[in-house]
């Protein structure tokens, strides 16, 4: 278990520096029954040499026989306890489309319905329209107005969108407005507690604001609002581990969680490719004691069910490791936030490979390759992921002796 | 770490067939230093197929280091904390006896004492008068009689017995009468707390009349009650794990344990053979989705400290384990509740030999046989008990992802 207290007295501002590469849902299974992994498969010499000469052992990303999301997954490699920091949907939902979500911010998950006549609802996802059609109501929707209040909102996938409101007294204590029911109208925003009344007050004249504005633009000619959250105020990379760190990924649910513990994210292009990442950090390198760098298309394969692909995204990465490793960092980790196998086209509960290489501090142990079967009798067993931050500072000289 | 949020949270009601055999005691050591434990000793092709394909680590029963009872370590199994829910020891003794404790009712361990014309203890034990002098004494006990109270009280080993009272308003808050001394006499039941008082006068008015009975019996003239202990109002398998259960065992204990969990104690036999235990599984197969089943001589042996008949009735499990195989379970677990090595001839802390196999979503590690060197390096790595449940659950598909 992170122990945050123990972290502020333990670290130290100087040390090694830390390069934290996540492919996402690394980990996989054989094709049939006695074969090898996606990552066993795979043709990863530079790897294959860091897991020979460092320490390998398999992440629990949650605790054991639990699949994470996304959030929750990085938040346990980012050393925060995903079963104590449970972040409210509607700042995943507009983290992962790329809002922003700031302290005293309230997020919320918003589905488009279709309603009657009357106002019931009759399809609580709007005949699950495409993105394109989600993107298309957004547009009349940003130009609602809230006093005091500054409203971003943006299209998820299909009859999905987010919204956050910006302003002074904001409170997410408020109950979700579908009914979970055809044949009912939406529910009025209510607060569950006299200091979110404000803002269920401030959701509701959205909601009029938004049937107007969306009458007549069948199926999708209503709204419900879900999973209202604030921001979780983590505590910050800087004041728990001492690190200036900053985040190089693509996708913005990767860059938002990163944001939310404190890390910097780089400016980065949905397009990179993995040796454009790479470079990037290498730009950013004099900068920070600490990069996390994601790689997602490990996981996108793995849900495609494509077990090919996914072998040919954990090649592209090793072939191009050269990069990152050119910094010298004095800790390497690679690893995964959960997996991903082929077989299972999902997010599985499945402890993930992890390689940790740091000269001159990783103890050896007997992997021969880096790969699922190798990692399984490595010098960091199985571990939760929430130890995986103490043993990179660790490693970069970063901890000071606990007691005398 | 269980938790049961958590569980209720995750768990679907559908997915696959789990089958948790458990092995009592299978846990052992060599019999001379480089030599082979019973597990690795005995012929096992059908365990040993398994292990090769499916996944294999050590389970700790309770914490490292800690031989548990019975009833602890079947509750790790069963996936609760046996250092969180410690079930009192009267109800332990009283399940473990075959006597049925529901919930409100009040379970109590007795022993029979000796006591002199003054009505001091001479000895705690009865000089230890064998089982079936105990059973002639509880015999002249039966027909004591409680205003509103029904009165159940069976037998134990040598100078103990167990009694359950069932009837409103009672409460287990009561102190032991055994004043751990002799030259006293044995103290009256006392009351902790209000709520016990009416509970403490029906067993002192139950020991008035024992006293009576017991006159003249020497060297068993009198008993002492202790460790009053309730229904512990476990959390029921359906209710946290959404599972329809069901126990195959013949000693009491475990359907007793089984029991609390809230799984069905299907009828047995004390004289079935494991085949008969595992025909009973396939007869009741159709009806659940979860069946434990317990096999006992494997600890039996081991404290008997017979290393080769203990081999011998592990041989019998692996011989007869097409039975089950053949009703193609999702998930087939195969441990043991915590180690009886021969030579030590008692339950130990050694970490158990535990295989989980589930075609399609089981990890395969190295492992070449079902035997303690092989599950060392195993996919499963060393876990507590407790989380074998949702291990278990994942692999059957029973968990939803947490978070997004």
């Amino acid at each position: 278990m992170a122990d945050f207290d123990l972290m502020r007295r333990l670290t130290v501002a100087e040390g090694g520096k830390i390069i934290l590469l996540v492919m996402d849902g690394l980990g996989g299974l054989p094709r049939e029954q006695g074969g090898l992994t996606e990552l066993e498969t795979a043709n990863t010499p530079n790897m294959d040499r860091l897991a020979r000469e460092g320490s390998t052992g398999l992440s629990i990303p949650v605790t054991r026989g639990v699949a994470p999301g996304s959030g929750p997954a990085h938040l346990g490699l980012f050393g925060y306890d995903p079963l104590v920091y449970d972040i409210g949907r509607g700042v995943l939902e507009a983290i992962g489309i790329g809002l922003d979500v700031g302290a005293g911010d309230v997020a919320i998950r918003g589905n488009f319905c279709t309603v009657d006549a009357s106002g019931n609802i009759t399809d609580r996802r709007a005949g699950r329209i495409p993105t394109e059609e989600g993107e298309k109501r957004v547009e009349l929707l940003k130009d609602i107005k809230l006093d005091g209040i500054d409203i971003q909102i943006a299209a998820g996938e299909g009859y999905r969108f987010a919204m956050v409101l910006r302003g002074e007294g904001l409170n997410d204590d408020v109950q979700d407005t579908d009914p979970q029911a055809t044949g009912v109208p939406p529910l009025p925003a209510v607060a569950s507690s006299p200091a979110a009344e404000r803002t269920a007050a401030l959701a509701n004249q959205w909601l009029a604001a938004a049937r107007e504005r969306l009458r007549g633009h069948e199926p999708a000619n209503m709204v419900t609002l879900r999973g209202f959250a604030t921001d979780p105020n983590l505590p910050k990379y800087a004041d728990v581990y001492k690190l200036k760190a900053a985040c190089v990924a693509t996708y913005p649910m990767y860059k938002g969680v990163s944001r939310l513990v404190g890390m910097k994210t780089i400016e980065t292009d949905l397009h990179f490719s993995i040796q454009d990442e790479f470079d990037t950090v290498a730009e950013i390198w004099n900068s920070y004691d600490f990069v996390f760098c994601h790689v997602k298309y490990t996981d996108s394969r793995g849900e495609d069910g494509n077990f090919d692909a996914k072998v040919k995204v954990i090649e592209e990465v090793d072939a191009a490791l050269p990069i990152l490793l050119n910094l010298n960092p004095a800790v390497m980790i690679i690893t995964g936030d959960h997996s991903t196998p082929a077989t299972y086209r999902a997010h599985s509960w499945h402890p993930v490979p992890t390689l940790l290489w740091a000269p001159g501090t990783h103890m050896t142990d007997r992997a021969q390759a880096f790969g699922e079967r190798d990692c399984m009798g490595g010098a960091l067993g199985q571990f939760l992921a929430v130890d995986l931050m103490p043993m990179a500072l660790a490693h970069a000289k970063r901890l000071v002796k606990y007691g005398a």
